[in-house]
């Protein structure tokens, strides 16, 4: 790499970025370090501590390349370091959790994902114990390296048009699995294009002539030595994405591929092989847990993911100074942070709040889900198993509803946040557009963010239809039948600018009027389903930012809360609390209007008084704020975010002594065809 | 790369997607060709069709490599391309236009894209007599390269706050372009970081310890032979991008490093050798002119980088089916096209109708500009050249706010065409997300876009200052006065549903009831600019979106539109009109209550009965609509956005045929540190 001249190497910049964040640091007195604890507990920081000091004192984790390298050194980097953190959870006894902590450090999609997650987990669910023994230690060591094929290329969201095939044989007792069309193979399976050697393939179980469905069937593909796809299995990388470009998402057909009987997960369906029927599952999967847990995970983590965004972006404003605020007349000349112009932080300060918002939602549900599920293992009577079940389903619709919104604001947050970047937020660097590129499939998998809002607004229209028959409310817990049933008590003029709780109220008001309104549509007009499906994704909306608006409040009001934090601090996160329910409110105004819950003069005073005076009292807190999220330098991977502020020494270096481009001398001529005058050594770096 | 078996070769896919476009092009009437001519002429058009013809013969222009090479092969390959095409402008006598209806049809920046445009342009209207002698026909004749260097890492939108000086040295009549700090580094200069040996750079004058401003000097800054940098300046490529990473934006040192008295370009100002005095400029120069046309550039581009997104998911989304509408009882069970869902065809049938809105505008703020220019060239009186002043100075202010509108538009409304391409949107092949990230400076240079809108709300509070104090409008050309003035008259509740021209007035309503209303709060209640900024960029966009439903309804109001198009196009036209107005009206439904200007009611109607009406009467002639932008396959590059509907068969071949990573056989477990089993023929391909 050519060095930098002595001279170059003397020069500061004219912005002293330490001092700006030290300054911005001394004029709060928020304790970061406590609320910091109360995010995420102590065990969970110490354990985070440990890993990344055993990460940061390897030189494979490095990652002074990622930003430089093509697809194929990023893949071969991201396998050496999936492979390492094997060894490593191995040699450290890391459980599960402490090893997505440490990829989540890492911050790059490994290829073993799928094998760690899915593969292991359908062998859990699904294998008979006959199964499980057979696969399930090898997988868990990692002696064969599995993925999950469901979607194909002609279909993803909808799993029951899946095409590939596998048909029973009765006479010799094995499935043949095949891909009948191309649009049959398997498309975006992670961990298949170039690692797995094993594979859980769904395929449509036909016995007899009939079609049973998709099953789950555990497949070798390809040899456990040379590495190469099996006869009659052709299996490939599906090629380069947005992002998640570490990871190796492959497509896979089969040519009448036999395997035993038995490769079909048999824990609850299966082939008699005796008789050659088919024998259905006892009782349909109690399917809302997993599901559950990895929605309300989505939303759980959103809030991280937009944090790190946001934390990049607040840094940054604060040591950017750009122009003199056209009022103002400073002795010293000095440019204003940009932070402090108002339409920067109206666009930050409200993000930063949806971050803490979307924390407390993702976690709360996941407690809610976890002590459903303790409570149904004790002995109870019916009539609470019932109440139980009736909760974890109002649970499950809400966690549908959240992940469609929490994942959407997460990716649009993103880009908001690196656009309040400036130029430089265009530049790898800033480490928030890799950031974005990585995080956009979760607006697409586990049920694609409009797709999703159809299921909600069923299961609200169900409920709605209930109350609307007079059933009363089964309990306490199922919020969505309770503030159903409520609203006639509300009444629907809301003081939002004075009480906490009518906000809240509020936006229980406009999500039931919602309801009850496009129930009329559908069962009074009834107006075909598919032209209601822009007021299905409307009232999901409305209904998961109640949800949202409703746990921040229940968690400030907690008394858990209450001892954690100190007085100073709680006051501050009800500020949040106000800016990001006033401040959606605000944003969807014309609903609140519509349904009556307030005026248009409330609506323009929200914004234009309360919201902007919030964002002048949370302002001088917004650095340590974001100090609280706790992310290391060294994940954030961003010259623009760093927790010293050195942002112009860090840009400047990672372009000029590390930046492989520079290496190449060319030939600017047109006149001539050559590119390259010499390369340097750069040839041994691709 | 490995080849597919036989039998992979013979499969197709289960959806026939050449059929399915087929049947949607014979749904409708719509003459494409027409309302292709209209939209370009037929003068381009045979441009763009010979220009393709001699870019698809040669090699050189070949993309099938570009989604998988990494940041050096792509740049290698711009900078080859960009050569050809230098020579081929010669051989074939292009013109700029032409040579830029190739770039566009190449779709990828390219490393000569500076000299071409911003440092020839600042040679031929900042040179000199002498100095154009000198430099300008070596730089038309590509035998210097050069760029434009003004940007530094610490500052971009301000530009007084520049660092860079050049100092008049008296004793020997030359200056000394220096850099005192880190942060006065050149940064992001387009053309600078590898290819350019010219750079006109600006800097501080400084005459007799007097700064004077940034001024232009032109530089030599590599040696013409070796190409290495000069002595004194250190240059290199500012590394990855999100995008436009086939062009090499640099960064760029000064030590102490003396040019001579020719190198400040000296057709306005200069420093006289003799006196060592700064010489003024004699007027500010009439900036309005270069400036309204590059921003009307950017909106009538918007259109068209909008349209490319549109046209690759709306095809795609005719080509998939997934799941049956749920009222649906299709005998055949075959499953919906994606688009006919009503959640689908009203995100990218409303972005449809702005490809059409951008465009219309873009194109009559050009032709007004040209008009305009036209005009004062010819001999008038000196009222008529305030009046045409007076225009020009309104087309200014309304071109800052259109570019902030349109390009936030385009680019957020390309991620939204990817994401309604659901899974497959993700796949580079899609041809969505390359685009966007090459897209993605648009909102940040040329004025960032929330920055920008303080300009034109300061013109509109201006006007509205001048309507208020009763002074009366200088003319009907000067628009912004014109609705300021007349608003009066209009009264406020308007027929939206049932009359175009109202809806013309309603958008103008309410954005002079927010000019007005600012107006207040400036002027009446003495609030602090620093507290508006919300408010003006609400104004910017209120206004900006008033003058795009108004140059759409002018134009399609227009005699030679009545002329152009026969009465069933231009019905659609209208449906489209009101399709973008109305949804831009109910999505910003808050303001236009709150201005008076619709009532609750008809903003609920909009959605609900007109939009939802207009999608399905729009809905048949989607493909035709965008066939009419006439985008070539080979400028898509687009899987998903094929003519020919063959969406999975490309999905396939560009995955298994073209895709590198195929070509590794990996060692899959942790256990060994291994990563490549074998590499093929790999190497010779990075």
């Amino acid at each position: 790499m050519p060095t930098n001249p002595d001279w170059v190497k003397a020069l500061k910049p004219a912005t002293d970025g330490a001092a700006l964040l030290k300054k911005e640091r001394a004029k709060s007195d928020l304790p970061v370090e406590k609320l910091t604890v109360f995010l995420f507990g102590e065990e969970f920081l110490e354990t985070r501590r440990n890993i990344l000091k055993v990460l940061q004192s390897e030189k494979i984790f490095d990652k002074s390349a990622n930003y430089y390298s093509g697809r194929i050194q990023r893949f071969e980097a991201a396998l050496a370091r999936a492979k390492r953190l094997r060894m490593l959870a191995v040699e450290h006894d890391w459980s599960l959790e402490d090893h997505n902590v440490a990829v989540d450090l890492l911050a790059e999609p490994i290829p073993y994902m799928l094998h760690g997650t899915m593969f292991l987990l359908t062998l859990f669910n699904q294998a008979s114990e006959k199964q499980a023994a057979k696969y399930f230690m090898k997988a868990m060591n990692y002696e064969i390296i599995g993925c999950y094929a469901q979607t194909e290329l002609g279909h993803g969201s909808n799993v029951k048009g899946l095409e590939t095939t596998a048909t029973w044989n009765p006479d010799d007792k094995t499935f043949t699995i095949h891909s009948p069309t191309l649009t049959a193979s398997k498309w975006w399976i992670g961990t298949l294009g170039r690692t797995a050697n094993y594979a859980v393939v769904m395929a449509q179980l036909i016995v007899n002539g009939e079609n049973h469905g998709p099953h789950p069937f555990v497949v070798q593909i390809r040899d456990m030595k040379t590495h190469q796809p099996l006869e009659g299995v052709h299996i490939g990388d599906v090629g380069p994405k947005v992002g998640y470009n570490t990871m190796d998402n492959g497509f896979m057909l089969f040519n009448n591929y036999k395997v035993p009987h038995e490769a079909m997960l048999a824990r609850y369906s299966r082939v008699d092989p005796e008789t050659n029927t088919y024998i259905k599952p006892p009782s349909a999967a109690l399917v809302y847990g997993t599901m559950t847990w990895v929605r309300s995970t989505i939303v759980w983590q959103a809030g991280g993911v937009l944090a790190r965004g946001v934390t990049i972006a607040i840094r940054y404003c604060a040591v950017r100074q750009q122009f003199q605020d056209k009022d103002s007349e400073s002795p010293d000349g000095s440019e204003t942070q940009v932070l402090d112009y108002t339409m920067v932080s109206y666009r930050l300060l409200t993000l930063l709040a949806a971050t803490f918002a979307l924390h407390f939602s993702g976690k709360l549900m996941m407690e809610m889900y976890q002590k459903g599920q303790r409570n149904l293992s004790d002995k109870i009577s019916e009539k609470e198993k019932e109440e139980i079940l009736s909760m974890m389903a109002d649970l499950h619709a809400t966690s549908c509803g959240l992940k469609s919104l929490a994942s959407t604001t997460a990716a649009d947050g993103l880009e908001q946040a690196r656009r309040a970047c400036g130029g430089h937020g265009y530049s790898s660097f800033s480490g928030i557009g890799p950031l974005f590129a990585d995080y956009l499939p979760n607006v697409t998998w586990e049920g694609d963010n409009y797709m999703l809002t159809q299921q909600v607004a069923n299961y609200l229209l169900k409920t709605a239809r209930s109350v609307r028959m007079g059933f009363p409310p089964v309990n306490d817990t199922a919020t969505i039948f309770r503030y159903f049933y409520d609203r006639a008590e509300m009444g629907c003029a809301f003081d939002i600018l004075g009480s906490d709780a009518d906000i809240v109220a509020a936006f229980a008001w406009r999500s039931s009027f919602l309801a009850f309104n496009l129930l009329d549509k559908r069962d009074s007009e009834k107006m075909a389903w598919n032209d209601l499906l822009v007021d299905m994704y409307r009232l999901s909306k409305a209904h998961s930012q109640y949800m949202i608006v409703k746990n921040f409040y229940d968690t400030l009001n907690s008394e858990e809360t209450k001892k954690s934090l100190d007085e100073k601090t709680l006051e501050i996160m009800w500020k949040l609390f106000r800016l990001y329910s006033l401040n959606t409110l605000e944003s969807e105004a014309s609903e609140f209007y519509a349904s009556g819950a307030v005026t248009v003069k409330q609506a323009m005073l929200t914004r234009q008084s309360a919201v902007m005076k919030l964002l002048k009292e949370i302002r001088p807190h917004a650095v340590r704020l974001v100090d609280a999220w706790d992310f290391p330098d060294w994940q954030l991977d961003s010259a623009l975010g760093r927790y010293d502020g050195k942002v112009y020494e860090d840009m400047f270096r990672r372009a000029s002594e590390l930046n492989p481009l520079n290496e190449i001398t060319v030939d600017p001529y047109p006149s001539s065809t050559t590119i390259f005058k010499s390369t340097g050594n750069l040839k041994s770096k691709l």
